[in-house]
């Protein structure tokens, strides 16, 4: 990130680095396309009331006032009031139930955008971050197999990113249909009070939890332990998880006809297939991890967090689950599944930690020098050659000393320098007798027109490196 | 815009004119990058303190606070506030300085991402909207040469776009050092106040300008003639330009070796240049039309608007500048030039008034059939093995009649639909021996393996048409 920032939390990269971000970004979207979503951008405000009505980050929200409104903010209830969006889920239930007539149901998009989060300022945390995400929302039901592709497709996505420095990345799924059935089973009634609890496993530890869940929850000190033990649970495949969940119900009590384990049996049966169908696809892409529980309330089915090979600290960098009562219009719901990538955070660990660099700054594969400033339509006129057969160019930006321009081309990066034959007798370096190109890395230079000649293709090619 | 969207002024994209938004930021970028010019984007804020330097939109400001602080946004001085950005010139300025030691100069970058304007709502204008930008800023000078190729790479930029149904766009370029120096050697003084008022012939009419020029700016009936007559002056070549504004300072008594002529002069020289090598690269593309004033002070040189054929009412869709003094640090200034697409509304013409629209919604060029739900894993792997292959596929939402299947493909554009071998016996429709692809809108049909069929190019792309 570009040192200085004079904002904290509101991380902005250089132009090299930029270079980075928009290839994850241009990588992300290219995946999301050729499995079929389609690409929507909401604006970037919502109204109070519909930021306020998810729980967990109504306190993270930024509200704007128009300038001449300072001093009378109050005047306007919050509900009344425009706040920018902290998630791009809020923003597509909205826009599904605004724009249904015009969509075609199961509706599958991707979107990525920049998210605002009004925390306290505090070391880490982005205040400003774009977040990449895809969805599928249903009009009335959305079939099981989408909690099933989603993950699939996101990791084929992350997959990508492995040319770039990402390290290998897995899924790790739940069910909460799953772990409410346990619950339940053991006979605890305050299903989220327990998911909630479960969710602090990684960051406050299992005694912890044990002691929260019965101090918050009315779970004993047995049920506890048990809630710990599903949570260690985890399976590569799906009779694995079958066979561990099952022995985990026997051992607590919990039988095979009563509605606890049948609600169980509905959300591991999903997993199973998830992790099943995964293997099949890209092994060990996939577990199950029954500890994952995701703070969020508003899951009501799968749910998903990844994590990076050898950066546990980083947390989870791609989440999501199912939720069946996020948007509805009238008695119509919307059901959706979806996950999304803090994307930020991502390009952060890529940059820093893993050595992802743009192999040059500027996009231009050609500088044209230009001898004299006389010169300078020849030199443009050799450039929009160039450019008209998509070779990016750049023209030197003054009639400076020739070595004076190839130092300006290598700061940018740029590997080819184009000497026009119209050299004036008193400049300096070569006076070729037509057009020439120097490649200023190898030092080879050759004979060149602009209407035919083509760069080395891996050279002309602005990239992303490791 | 997607009817009924629910906040006035924040328009928002169905998912179809989306796809045109998108190919229209595609296509410039690729033309910024063709050029030579960097990427950025710049965080979505900036500090009070930096939004307020600039007169004229300092009333449009949105500014932010956290849902704790409210009731005490007062506490904290407007300077020190954050507010949304209200165009990328700004932000620029403000990167360029902070981050100054890791940029090559002169530093070209291009940038696309919204911009807001808190404006009381009023039909027709956006308070949300993305603008396009291109600048090159030096440190310390600027060659002039700029202000010559920056509307050139607008044009082709904006001659891409024709493609798309925009209307031939015509730059119209004036310099303020000649308008100056013509006022001046008027006897005129209050400069920005002169153009401010001239800015304003478009919406008012001369008559109402002359009127404010002799009451707000002391101009007497002759002077305010005079800066009409100038705002009249048109020329498509540079030598046409320097023989009208000759005959026009000699009629008003500027003599040619009067200071104010010489500083009008400059100016003029530049405009030539413009003009001519504009005309040498595309006939028609730029023409000098001195009227052009832009209102923001701070341009110290070239300014422009850009006017679309038989779209005058749409006013000017790429504007800007050259400016010498917004930003600095120490003693060191970083003049720039620079133009802006207001993109929201560009798009907004292509899509109602030029009849843009997207060939599908889908990115997908395939559709896999699912014969029965069991089937589902086969159609992945077809579908996975023609993504390998670079083709965007979808699968079936569900295992429906296989007529439905088709609506599905057909409401979402989908041109081929793609039979597994593995047909039911049940299900309807055709039962091939091995996969079979039908062409849905020629309904052709034939037999494919997914592992080497290759879709029509031109079908299987996701386009604009107009």
């Amino acid at each position: 990130m570009a040192k200085g920032a004079s904002i904290s939390g509101f991380p902005e990269w250089l132009p090299s680095e930029r270079v980075v971000e928009q290839r994850v970004i241009d990588t992300l979207r290219k995946v999301f396309e050729l499995n079929g979503f389609i690409g929507i951008e909401t604006r970037a405000v919502e109204t109070g009331a519909s930021l306020l009505k998810k729980g967990e980050t109504s306190k993270e929200i930024y509200l704007l006032s128009r300038l001449q409104e300072v001093g009378h903010e109050s005047d306007t209830p919050i509900e009344e009031r425009l706040g920018l969006h902290f998630d791009l889920t809020v923003p597509l239930s909205r826009y599904v139930v605004e724009h249904s007539g015009a969509l075609a149901f199961p509706f599958k998009r991707w979107q990525i955008q920049k998210v605002w989060r009004g925390e306290r300022p505090q070391e880490g945390r982005f205040r400003e971050f774009v977040q990449a995400d895809i969805d599928v929302i249903g009009a009335g039901d959305l079939p099981d197999h989408y909690e099933v592709e989603l993950p699939l497709v996101m990791v084929s996505a992350l997959e990508e990113l492995r040319a770039y420095g990402l390290p290998k990345a897995t899924v790790h799924a739940n069910n909460r249909k799953l772990s409410e059935g346990f619950y339940r089973g053991l006979g605890l009634t305050d299903v989220e009070g327990v998911l909630r609890e479960i969710d602090k496993l990684d960051k406050i530890g299992a005694d912890e939890v044990a002691r929260l869940l019965t101090e918050t929850c009315g779970a004993t000190e047995a049920q506890a332990r048990a809630c710990l033990e599903l949570a260690e649970l985890t399976a590569s495949d799906g009779a694995e998880l079958a066979a561990k969940f099952d022995a985990l119900c026997e051992a607590h009590g919990i039988v095979k006809d009563s509605e606890a384990y049948t609600l169980a049996r509905q959300g591991l049966d999903t997993l199973a297939m998830i992790v099943d169908e995964a293997a099949a696809i890209r092994p060990g892409s996939v577990i199950a991890d029954l500890k994952i529980a995701r703070g969020l309330d508003y899951y009501t089915g799968s749910v998903y967090e990844t994590f990076l090979d050898g950066a546990a600290s980083l947390g989870s960098i791609c989440s999501g689950g199912r939720y069946d009562n996020l948007a509805s219009q009238g008695n119509r719901k919307y059901p959706g599944v979806g996950l999304s990538i803090g994307l930020s955070r991502l390009v952060s660990y890529m940059l820093h930690t893993a050595g992802a660099h743009a192999n040059r700054v500027s996009p231009a594969a050609v500088l044209v020098a230009v001898w004299n400033e006389e010169d300078r339509p020849a030199a443009n006129r050799i450039a929009n050659q160039l450019r008209a057969r998509g070779i990016a160019t750049d023209v030197a930006p003054t009639a400076a000393k020739l070595g004076k321009q190839i130092k300006y081309a290598d700061k940018l990066g740029i590997p080819y320098v184009w000497f026009p034959a119209t050299a004036a007798e008193g400049a300096e370096g070569a006076e070729p007798a037509g057009d020439e190109v120097k490649n200023i890395v190898t030092g080879e230079q050759v004979a060149a027109d602009c209407t035919s000649w083509e760069p080395d293709t891996v050279v002309a090619q602005q990239t992303v490196e490791i």
